[in-house]
């Protein structure tokens, strides 16, 4: 199962770390052979990666051109997109049988709606202080009038990598 | 001037028609040699190239790899992108001097959030029935911490265009 | 009729820009409402880009991140791909009807190998002095075994010109 | 050290089969954790793959959106471009330490020079029948007039994996 992650650019409070262990600790104990793609190594990304590591999860950094000289962890798999920001975003979200944002700016509310364009079980953090909380407000269910795929806002990260490792391998649907 | 212009991909009413003449007579009247740059040639965008067309406009189309073999009148360039639909919506946003979005589903959300993720100055029509109302509920100014750039919701077609064409160029931020 | 230039992105001889005279005359005396689509705004590229504009053709750049920030003459349009090098010359070739190469180094050997690749009618200027001279000697006719689009090796710029303007409009047949 | 393998994408006879057995036994025997990157599973790198698995090595895919629907062993790691053929080839290349042409078409041609415009070290296995046989006689050396990167022509697959793996890590120099 590949697992996009979806997480702030900056920084970060030690809530939010607790977050990321609860989340991962599920995810390591409960998904089959879960490998992780994540945009990055550096804010709320690098906490993910650095925390999945020492839980031994693979991981791969699907990396933008801006900032694509990082220096993870030896076992972690860096892809260089050659394209910026939002556009290497494309083979992270695409390449994932689901998303899971964890809280962060307008870069993570995308790779959130590419998600539900693609046709992926998307899986939002809520309550997180990150400007991704504010999307239900607008979007409680769908991201538009297709309604194809619900999108799932979880407060609790245990129970959040509960209900994603429970997922049945479905096809998904690319509406556009 | 370079103007991205997103739009839904499916059907639209009369009055949605209507909107579109407004929008673009004010363009024609009122913009500096304005070409528009639009994501494919099909539903509401087909709707603008088509009207755009007959006032003489500029028209470039960056097409998705799903959809690439579409025919518009002769004067419109056609870049072929070999991208899938969210990768071609980069160049169509990084390219332009500012992004328009008439109303859609979550193809044209996204390009709305590219636009403030790149720094443009991005206006989105109001009131159009079309998913992209419900933005304004999660985010009246800015779709993020970072409050870069604040994006216009207008719900008349005259006074965006009128708003649009008097921009003065300035240097975007690309924040991530 | 859509053409892509491939041409060198750095230094170039006297007898290099009459060259590119001698082609571009003939593309606007013989091409049915050509677009030039090109790659850049530096080097060969420049010179390429500034006498097509003195001779009101229309032209298209396809920038890659490295270099987008360039300022053509007004009547340009600019496309900011957001992508690296080599990738900002796939919507440059796949959205050419043929594509020229007026001489260069690799990454003009790439164009024209892709161009190839997508079943492209392919020019070659031959004899410029530049690197893509030596093609010739390992792929006199075809790029590989499966022989789909004969490449056409020219020395004179003009007849380069009326071959490429005299090409009917045909499916093109990607084969990968 | 991760490693690209640009491999053709039809059919190979029993030598090949052979030369893809003493190059992947090299590579698990001398090379410090490799990670292989391939642009497909089909043809000769479906080969590659399956070999490469059977030894226990870690494989990633980088796929083109024409064909991302393939199932290869478990262990295997599915990127999902959402790019064309050449465009899938950029992240490929531009995500290894070396690059490695085992033979083929124009599409592995394309990743050769790749390799070298972005300052790889190019590995390339000779005799093998496929068109990638006909490089040297234009190119014996370097890809261009900047001589970067000399690239290597070697007939033995275990001697190129030899070669390969004594690499020291460099900084590489992407010239365009």
């Amino acid at each position: 199962m590949q697992i996009a992650i979806a997480a702030h650019s900056g920084e970060y409070n030690e809530e939010m770390k607790i977050k990321v262990k609860e989340f991962l600790e599920g995810v390591s104990n409960e998904c089959k052979n879960p490998v992780l793609l994540l945009g990055g190594y550096w804010g709320l990304m690098k906490e993910v990666v650095d925390q999945a590591c020492n839980l031994g999860l693979r991981v791969i950094l699907l990396l933008p051109i801006e900032n694509e000289d990082v220096s993870p962890p030896d076992s972690v798999i860096k892809i260089k997109t050659g394209m910026e920001y939002r556009a290497r975003s494309i083979p992270l979200i695409r390449s994932s049988d689901a998303v899971v944002a964890l809280g962060g700016g307008v870069g993570t509310e995308i790779e959130i709606l590419m998600g539900y364009g693609m046709g992926k079980p998307v899986f939002v953090l809520s309550n997180t202080g990150f400007s991704t909380d504010k999307l239900i407000k607008a979007f409680p269910d769908y991201f538009d009038h297709r309604e194809v795929v619900k999108v799932s806002y979880i407060d609790n990260p245990r129970e959040l990598a509960k209900t994603l490792c429970s997922l049945k391998s479905s096809e998904t649907k690319d509406f556009g």
